[in-house]
């Protein structure tokens, strides 16, 4: 069957999902509960046709800006910087920061040809120039990837800007090589907490 | 952000998928790959659009008939009754059987309220009257209810058929309490070959 083959293997495409889970979810909207179908396609149409990035933060929104940004109360001369969306999801589910966001979309990897310009650092420069920032919480991997945007963060971007920021790592409580978005929400309140004021080499 | 947590609780509703791996398809499909977002809706809408029930088997086809029906090598006269559609696609999956299927869609349950009514029995018992079938291999669950369903059958559907039909039940290897759906093909062809006759009580 054409149909059900193509679904299914759009489906596994999708990331987590395997031959098995792929057939299960392909057959449940099909022959268990057809009417999820039409549901899912018009949560999918919608989603895709409000959701975008905001031009300042990088987040996904459905307004102009990052409902983060646009609060009155969070901070926006305090940047936490992530590399991805989740992150920025768990670091909120944390309840333990109260300034904005800036999502990088990635992190700078030679050896899998992702550069300066393949990331979301303009709209970080124009951030940092603008003068509105006065810390720059650097919440990325602790890998050597993340190592090394975390430094040309610091020596490209926020040298040369006009009001000084002080430039912190998230450090305490990661554990080696691992990522931002499965540590659960202490280890990243303590790791907020425990952030250390990055040196000039 | 309404389209977003809409999207994801969707998700999160089909089988297999927890919260975290549904945030992580939606974020997937908005934000790192949201070209997929699209071949997705139209695979939704081209499977929901052709996939129908076939009405002699109860599998399901994107023609009159199911594909496994209307092949002329298939065994009218063997029809292996399984529970739901991943049964079958598993005892496809094992190469054991050249006869036809009929796909009951559930199983009876007083418990939770499935009667003979409520399953695809009524397609089985014209396919028993029209004198087409010589030999019934009831390949259901190992468990009450799949227990339940095959004396059911016997009993009703197959007794004061025009034609003397074998009823047998699929039952060697097949691990106590467990379902079709994940044994492996040995398991399923083993199954199949010790399948044994059922006696009138």
């Amino acid at each position: 069957m054409e149909s059900l083959d193509q679904l299914q293997s759009l489906l596994k495409r999708l990331p987590g999902l395997g031959y098995r889970s792929a057939e299960r979810i392909a057959l449940h909207l099909l022959v268990e509960k057809p009417e999820r179908t039409g549901e899912l396609i018009v949560a999918l149409e919608a989603a895709r046709e409000k959701v975008h990035r905001c031009s300042i933060t990088g987040n996904i929104t459905e307004g102009e800006l990052c409902p983060i940004y646009s609060d009155p109360v969070r901070n926006r001369a305090q940047v936490c910087v992530v590399e991805q969306i989740p992150d920025l999801f768990a670091l909120e589910k944390s309840g333990a920061f109260r300034g904005t966001y800036h999502v990088l979309h990635g992190k700078l990897s030679p050896i899998h040809g992702v550069g300066p310009e393949d990331i979301n650092l303009a709209s970080l420069k124009e951030r940092l120039n603008s003068g509105e920032v006065e810390e720059l919480i650097l919440a990325l991997s602790n890998d050597i990837e993340g190592e090394a945007t975390c430094h040309y963060i610091q020596e490209t971007l926020v040298s040369g800007v006009p009001r000084p920021v002080k430039v912190t790592r998230i450090g305490f409580g990661l554990p080696s090589g691992g990522g931002i978005t499965y540590a659960d929400s202490v280890t990243l309140k303590s790791a907020l907490e425990g952030r250390t004021v990055m040196e000039e080499d």
